[in-house]
């Protein structure tokens, strides 16, 4: 927390890349390495989406946190025995630790672990998503499509940069504000931002050009938690989600698009903000709501043209292991 | 609390009556006692409509205590020195400590004052409310509406009672459930009871025969609650109010009906319910939504027909300083 009782993120990442060449010493590899998530984050949620539309699922395996934690790391308490199968660790701790003793920043997923040695090689979200859709292009799927295509990277990076600071980050500013004024602010800003989106996305299909792009894989996880968590945890309150008509249909268009949807557990992204975040939920009693059997109603979304993946296909749905549970009525 | 986390609420009140033949010691008369409400209280927003639609504004005055207050006590922090102007007190505890020193039960509103002696006369908020409408006949203006029929009164009772239990309460259990199993209990009773009035209101005007009565009274300071409040830090989250048509049009029907809206301070509410209850929001942070402006739009009711006042008549405007601040677009 700063003076005013604003919420900073610790921006500290392990920048070592998994590249073709290999040049930071970790070269792309089947069978090699291991991206642990939760279902619960946001920022892991990028990482398991990209890895789907890419096809990597055969390739670079996935161990899945729990929702629950405590301060000092994400743990496998979904995992048989409480420990990731292929890591055999119980906490992801553990992996940071054997990266650096003692690692002294955030324990944070998405990581992807080096499984030989155990150690984490990299946890830099942003970095992680691109290098899936382009260092990993040997293993990609055929069909793949391209997030991030040479003549659209400007605008990409800078509404990637908008929605990041204002809506992203923005909604953990609104909820972790220790005061009045710091919520304030935060809020006006979250909100300028979403009728931004709202009148950006009110007349074209996705946020840049006429694909999905990786702009479109940055807002989906905020705005799929908003409902859930981000309006009444977080008091993102203004409106639901659902009361806003063009991001509520392009949220449900992406949703309904194989990759997206299908990494979503609305169950373990409760369980995760209501029950860690004592702080602002000291009960932590997880609300039985919204209802989100919204989200595969029609999204019209087609009228507005736009070719999803491009040149590219889109994913087949994900390995038996990997399913998540079906939406029901809440309640 | 009980064993299994479940609130329970302490339903001790003074019963003392005010009545027309002055039978327990204090007889209706103009000018001699002081309806200490709060805006933020839907228990005592009842009297503070009763009080309008019957029109005793200038007989029985009205004290308005603040949105906080400690464990101890509502106080008079909006009046000029902190103190009630009439009663002089700054708690309202000062009175409950003169009916009975070291008053042991819980120091709510709504309570009616004794001016002279500066003493609470009764507390009984249900009671309070039907005698305003009966023994106060005398004072009550010209058109003043009949809110408990004889005819409808077993109807009015068993509606209520019901909307009691799982709606007026219902939504405490929710919010003050200290654990998930006595929460997902009261959330489950709670919708079921919302989707059964959802179906009663989609088909009548109001709730008991087809004008306005005790019934509605009751129902109306809930559900103005409920997205302000009740919604988010209650964890009700099912639906809002505005995702209900048939509740949210009713509900918007009565806050346009002269008596209900007017008596209604969302910065109030909210202010109260996010700061006092240090339990379930440690930081006292006030969310700026949800925005309110849609309770001025147009609701379609009058379609179902009903005679809202009955044989009688819109009560004309609050007095001046009794007037509550526009609604406004939150954020």
């Amino acid at each position: 927390m700063t003076g005013d009782g604003s919420f900073e993120r610790d921006r500290t990442y392990i920048t070592t890349r998994i590249t073709a060449d290999g040049r930071d010493g970790f070269p792309v590899e089947a069978g090699r390495y291991r991206l642990v998530i939760a279902r619960a984050c946001p920022w892991a949620n990028r990482s398991a989406i990209v890895r789907r539309l890419m096809g990597l699922e055969d390739v670079l395996s996935l161990g899945i946190a729990g929702p629950l934690h405590d301060e000092r790391s994400w743990c496998f308490h979904l995992d048989p025995g409480g420990r990731d199968p292929v890591l055999g660790i119980e906490t992801l701790r553990e992996a940071y630790d054997r990266r650096e003793p003692g690692y002294p920043s955030g324990i944070t997923v998405p990581a992807i672990v080096d499984v030989p040695t155990g150690r984490v090689v990299t946890n830099d979200f942003e970095r992680i998503t691109l290098d899936l859709g382009s260092e990993w292009a040997a293993h990609q799927r055929d069909g793949a499509p391209d997030l991030y295509p040479e003549g659209w990277r400007d605008e990409i990076d800078d509404v990637a940069d908008k929605v990041y600071r204002d809506v992203n980050d923005g909604v953990y500013q609104c909820g972790f504000a220790a005061g009045q004024q710091a919520y304030d602010k935060a809020y006006q800003r979250l909100w300028a931002r979403l009728d931004w989106l709202e009148e950006r996305l009110a007349g074209r299909r996705y946020l840049v050009g006429d694909t999905l792009t990786e702009a479109d894989v940055r807002l989906f996880p905020t705005l799929v938690r908003f409902d859930a968590v981000y309006h009444g945890h977080f008091k993102c309150n203004r409106q639901k989600l659902t009361e806003l008509p063009a991001l509520w249909a392009y949220a449900r268009d992406l949703f309904q698009t194989p990759g997206f949807g299908d990494t979503i557990d609305f169950a373990q992204i409760k369980a995760h903000y209501y029950v860690v975040h004592h702080d602002i939920n000291p009960t932590g009693v997880v609300p039985r709501g919204p209802d989100t059997s919204g989200w595969l109603s029609p999204h019209g979304r087609e009228q507005l043209g736009g070719r999803p993946f491009g040149d590219g296909t889109p994913p087949p749905p994900p390995p038996p292991a990997e399913r998540v549970p079906r939406l029901g009525r809440a309640g």
